[in-house]
């Protein structure tokens, strides 16, 4: 009976989410066809929204964080949660500052004339319906909302179930904002249904969502990736490295070491293993272990490394190679020179951003060609993988994959093309 | 005892599945840096060594035809199958056009210089190791390694068990006309294992494969996505469509139309649907009847259509509509203006190729404009969507995908790009 029931259940929530699947689709169509003019007045409308309905999203927001609390959510977990009317404005400044970003749609890429007359050109146009599974974060429903829209495709939010009256609430007052100026409805969608079957449901839809996107935790991304048939770009972890090279000046290596490590340890930008030359090693560890101490930075080591920090360093353990720690704790290796350096990081690497500090131009195009990671840096620290720091404005995350996008996704990758073919009568 | 068995088999199947990816895994590393010299030398090899090895591999390819025989395969499967010195020595040139095409690794998309001074180069990349599941023809075993080889991509083939003779003939040929000129171990492998375990283990290998292409029917390819943790690209059935607009020469039409029906049924990018403006369908249709009742071309059109071609027409059920033909049926229905047009197109085509026959600049913008497929045309056969066609030289297959590649996917799309940052001590 109970079986029945649930089966019941699930049918009734896929049929609810191909609806809502179905609604995103039609309104894909016109959205690729609105003119900048018309997603610019609707984003401007929504960021007034959110401003004048501050009361109304704090309110729903307050909700949230009672029934976190009661749940048990950390301090942390509930930070993420909590909405302020300064963090309301903040959504609503985000909002205007991709109102000024250029149109990604209808760029062309490239036009060529073929030899039978034929001009083909390749024009970028939006994706058309993307998923976006999130967690915590209420911000997030409004900036992927706005990144989307911008970029002409519609959007269906799916957030997680602890912040849904604040989702809700941001969500309608968005889309009530959007549809006055003659938004198609279901351009915007929040799936309002908590339920994990939704989600389930959600990505089985391949002939209504063209893209998804989760943005969370490990476990999240390895859940949606597993179930959907919809084609995923991640934004995973980043297990970020440096590796100093000998001859490299220690007070600029300290200096980028620290920036990296310790000005956010909690971003996937962060650093979270040092490999350093072992010609320097015997010179450079004391210092760095003085540096980072007073940063309170925690010390894990490989057997080499911990004799030089002189019992300033917890050994490591093969686990610590592979750990994301968002937190002031640094793991430490010495090699032997910057193959081994590469060696290490094509091993352990989520694929995110590393960086060599060097003089040394050979080992620099080495390090920066084999590495295998969405962005390689000389002589500066990790932190700048962002695409605020890369100039595009405004990111929907960072992509690991190496599908579609790598790296920052801002408003271009967002596109998808085709082929505009001007004939006069070719046949084959 | 037999699920102990089974579940035994498919272990090891996924264990050597495993070593399998690893080894691509590390031929990868060594391809990414690989020069063009030495992949073009490594390609004019196999050229060679494939004609060098005729005798073989038609006497392997034999054994696949006696057995596909025995297995019932009809004329046209078996005909795919088929090699002979002139097919064999067609694979060899393709091999040498694929020389010929510029190396698509190492291209710089952009370079720029930030505010702080960092200058981020974005540049072309490998994706890294493909994976390629395909059925019948054994060229593809060839045309595939050849196209991913060009690109720095380890692959590896995993063919029908009705080519496992010529595959394993063709593999090893070209395996060895590579490595014995320092190809690394692991950049080209045929998968042995027939089973299909085989296929499930290698698509859960996310660890080691980047991107898995599936070549061939709709049901291999519905298989791949379901049960693929990889990012797939898919090059799935063409229903294509070709309107024509009132005020179009009739001749000019029915030429554009005979090309793109009947000048090669069987493939993707052949017309299976026609629209005709109302107001020209009472002189046009019996024109139409007449032209292709003399190329031998079944009509099955909508009632109007129907009455217009005075019986010479089937009635088209709803399922026509839908249907990829690959012969000589094409399905016909009478609409009232180019928005009616670009309605039926956006909700039976696979997103292929379509094309508009106007002299109306404005429906001819709409219609390019609103259509939601990867090459739209105006005044121009559907066939022409075809790499070769394109200009990029060679393809891999026609993308329906919206996300990374769409339409045709020459060596150019076969990479990935990474960010590589020229710092001077840049913290943040």
């Amino acid at each position: 009976m109970n079986g029945d029931c649930q089966e019941k259940t699930a049918e009734k929530i896929a049929a609810e989410m191909k609806e809502t699947g179905q609604r995103a689709k039609a309104a894909a169509r016109i959205l690729a066809g609105a003119t900048t003019e018309m997603k610019n007045s609707w984003l401007l409308a929504m960021a007034d929204a959110l401003e004048a309905d501050e009361a109304l999203i704090l309110a729903e927001n307050a909700k949230d964080i009672t029934s976190g609390r009661l749940n048990g959510l950390d301090d942390a977990m509930l930070d993420r949660l909590l909405l302020t009317p300064a963090r309301i404005k903040g959504i609503a400044n985000a909002v205007r500052d991709i109102v000024k970003l250029d149109d990604p749609v209808g760029h062309i890429h490239s036009s060529v004339i073929r030899p039978n007359g034929l001009r083909i050109d390749k024009v970028s146009t939006p994706i058309g319906v993307i998923g976006i599974i999130y967690e915590s974060r209420p911000n997030v429903t409004v900036d992927a909302a706005a990144l989307c829209l911008k970029s002409g495709n519609a959007v269906i939010l799916r957030g997680g179930s602890e912040a849904i009256h604040s989702n809700l609430a941001l969500g309608s007052c968005i889309v009530k904002a959007g549809t006055a100026l003659g938004m198609p409805k279901g351009a915007i969608q929040i799936v309002r249904n908590t339920d994990r079957a939704a989600v389930s449901a959600m990505l089985k839809l391949s002939n209504y969502i063209d893209l998804i996107i989760p943005r969370g935790g490990e476990g999240l991304i390895r859940s949606v990736t597993e179930q959907s048939l919809i084609p995923v770009i991640k934004h995973y972890k980043g297990i970020c490295h440096i590796f100093v090279d000998a001859g490299y000046d220690t007070a600029e290596a300290l200096k980028i070491i620290e920036n990296a490590k310790c000005q956010r340890p909690g971003v996937c930008n962060a650093l979270e293993t040092l490999l350093i030359h072992r010609e320097i090693a015997p010179s450079f560890v004391p210092k760095l272990m003085e540096h980072l101490k007073s940063k309170g930075v925690e010390m894990r080591g490989d057997e080499e490394f911990c004799a030089l920090a002189k019992g300033g360093a917890v050994p490591a353990v093969e686990e610590d190679w592979g750990t994301e720690y968002l937190a002031l704790i640094l793991s430490a290796r010495i090699v032997s020179d910057v193959k081994e350096a590469i060696a290490h990081i094509n091993q352990y690497s989520s694929g995110h951003s590393e960086s060599i500090l060097t003089n040394n131009t050979a080992n620099a195009e080495k390090f920066l060609n084999e590495i295998d990671s969405a962005a390689v840096y000389l002589n500066a620290s990790t932190r700048f993988t962002d695409g605020g720091e890369f100039g595009m404005g405004a990111e929907m995350g960072i992509s690991t994959d190496k599908i579609h996008v790598r790296g920052p996704m801002g408003l271009a990758e967002l596109t998808s093309y085709k082929y505009k073919i001007y004939g006069n009568g070719q046949i084959r």
